[in-house]
């Protein structure tokens, strides 16, 4: 939320200035340019892998579902892994300079390297490394340990996939790989074991699961891939005007509506009512958020509204001190303009003032967010929020697919 | 984005009501007896699996790095999971009445279950399991195969596993774990094993392979466990301020700020720019969005600032007629109101005009959004925003832990 929630009456927003207002300090473009556009599309490596593309487009679709490694490896593979081990084909060739700058980049940064490669978005590569970084913490932090990781989004062809492999190998990288075409998964996987490179497939596993307990081959085809275009589903829209209404809801803004939402959030400032809003809101929730500020009466409508829907967030005290100050910094507050808004009677007073409001209102859960990321505490309000309506012996988010 | 950018001046937003302002309609709670809130917390079977908690906390830390099964399994466990093959521990009996209320559940929903089971916040076995069913859009969408998928997220002791895996395995469900205790880890593992159940670890291997690669072993805590508690990074500071920063921006909003954001979108209305905003910049990207309406002059600072960072969105007129025509019948627009908003003469002229604009901005890249999710457009964007931000051989998305 905005730090002009203590500041302004809930649901009051400063109107912005008009579209004619302009910035004189607006940065121009250091390199506009224009051949800078071209780059990104006909350089001879770029024309190479689309070559490549198009030699193996339409073969993707008849391809079984990924088993253990296939008896004999594709001709074509094996020249390309043979050439890049000696480093004479014309892959090896085309991307030599290229390593260079590689090579550059990497002495820069200390730290182990972690590569991620995935023939669609990468999310979901990018989101297990997260979590499994997730477990090292404790050194990462101290910065008792290290990580780089480099994420190589859209690689659909098996030239661009060796040589990412073999730059991994190089930097004594691991790999993590999502590839849904199975030809590209297996090449990884020889590639890897070619040149001794740890590496986990995160995709291929859960996705074998998936098939057997359906019954059904995968497509094969990674997102975005031609044949593969994403539906215009109930389900899309939904997520949308979620995402829509929580933006038109923030901080406060247009109270009458909160009866639409499907879950409210309210809490004093900076205990995270805005990121963990559109964190509900990008799983197609509603969700509307309502500023506490000491003196400031709440809207009505908040205490209108199906109780069950609204949750209360609190905080420790200290931490809070802790993010407002920074929060006030980033702002550029000065002492005078926000006197109070980090100083710790204020902060505390603030707080009770909340609780006193938490008290009343029993059937709010209120959230202790101290030290949780939005994630936590999104998992936290969505388990609630589900136990309520469901009633079932367990918390549990089901969907329908 | 909101449909209003196309009738209002982007920079113009509707001013908010006053916060006095209520909805007579708004839906007053109906069950708002408080009793319901000691429901959530005083339980019989949340008594029992908070003692189960007090009993193993504290012997998180002390665990070794999970690897192959262990020689013998821990009594307790052996004793749980014969417990309740036989049916008659007493963790069995406490969730008879709970299983029947599942089953109700089930019964009402067809299709294959897919029980999704974490000590942590479960977002990553979601989405994992969630990239997994998009290698089966192919029958899903029409309903050639139907998929239920369940998760249970903050289970933190193994009785509450225990009873899913149980009520997984009565329902012919598979199961989709990531457990970060490995006691817990490998109770899953065993039970599954018990009642021929298959299931996957999501977490483990990826886990065990940054161990290995980092040489130190996993915490083995989950997110939100007591001993593990998220710092305040500066990349926590940055990820809520480019957050903050996207809301204010949205929908042409403030275009004197246009030279404060990484990357600018401009886009006609329904090409999805606030939803690919909002996504943005949860990965930590300040992002502002320009939308493009027919007849209405665009922010002069949208040229002003680095044209390397503006993306321009364009879309197949007849997938953008579809998505409008949902939009306007959402948003109860009558005919009158929105004449050609969702005419296909205007729609085409539109993009048009949309067209113009963008040729004569070479450098702006334009993305087809035409049958791509948010999460594959920002794919691309972030592929060339990286592009032309490290100049490398191949795009890549680096970050440091």
């Amino acid at each position: 939320m905005s730090a002009s929630a203590a500041v302004n009456l809930p649901g009051h927003r400063p109107a912005p200035p008009p579209a004619s207002a302009t910035q004189p300090g607006a940065r121009t473009g250091p390199d506009s340019d224009p051949s800078a556009a071209p780059k990104l599309k006909g350089s001879a490596q770029l024309n190479r892998w689309s070559r490549a593309r198009a030699i193996r487009s339409g073969r993707k679709l008849d391809r079984p579902v990924r088993k253990s490694p296939a008896p004999e490896r594709p001709g074509r593979q094996a020249a390309l892994l043979d050439g890049l081990l000696s480093g004479t084909s014309g892959d090896a060739e085309g991307s030599a300079g290229s390593d260079g700058d590689d090579d550059a980049e990497m002495t820069a940064t200390a730290g182990k390297q972690i590569y991620m490669v995935s023939d669609g978005t990468g999310w979901t590569a990018e989101h297990s490394v997260n979590a499994a970084l997730g477990q090292f913490e404790f050194c990462l932090v101290d910065r008792g340990c290290s990580v780089n990781t480099h994420l190589f989004s859209g690689i659909d062809d098996v030239e661009k996939l060796l040589e990412i492999v073999r730059q991994a190998a190089r930097e004594g990288a691991i790999l993590v790989y999502t590839l849904a075409d199975p030809e590209m998964a297996e090449s990884a996987r020889q590639a890897c074991k070619l040149w001794g490179l740890p590496s986990t497939d995160v995709l291929g596993p859960i996705t074998e699961a998936v098939a057997t307990h359906l019954g059904v081959s995968p497509s094969g085809l990674p997102r975005g891939a031609p044949g593969r275009s994403f539906p215009l589903t109930d389900e899309y829209f939904k997520r949308i005007e979620a995402i829509e209404f929580t933006i038109k809801q923030d901080d406060g803004a247009l109270p009458q509506n909160l009866h639409k939402a499907d879950i409210v959030l309210a809490g004093v400032s900076r205990t995270g009512k805005t990121p963990l809003s559109i964190y509900l809101a990008q799983k197609g929730y509603k969700v509307a958020n309502v500023p506490i500020v000491m003196g400031v009466e709440l809207p009505k409508t908040l205490f209108e509204v199906d109780p069950e829907k609204v949750f209360g967030l609190t905080i420790n005290p200290v931490v809070l001190q802790t993010i407002r100050k920074a929060r006030a910094k980033s702002m550029g507050f000065t002492e005078e303009s926000r006197s109070n808004y980090s100083e710790m009677d204020h902060v505390r007073e603030e707080l009770d003032f909340a609780g006193k409001i938490f008290s009343q209102n029993p059937v709010w859960p209120v959230i202790e967010v101290t030290g949780k990321a939005i994630e936590e505490t999104a998992a936290v309000v969505l388990r609630l929020y589900h136990d309520r309506k469901q009633r079932c012996s367990m918390p549990r988010i089901s969907k329908r697919y």
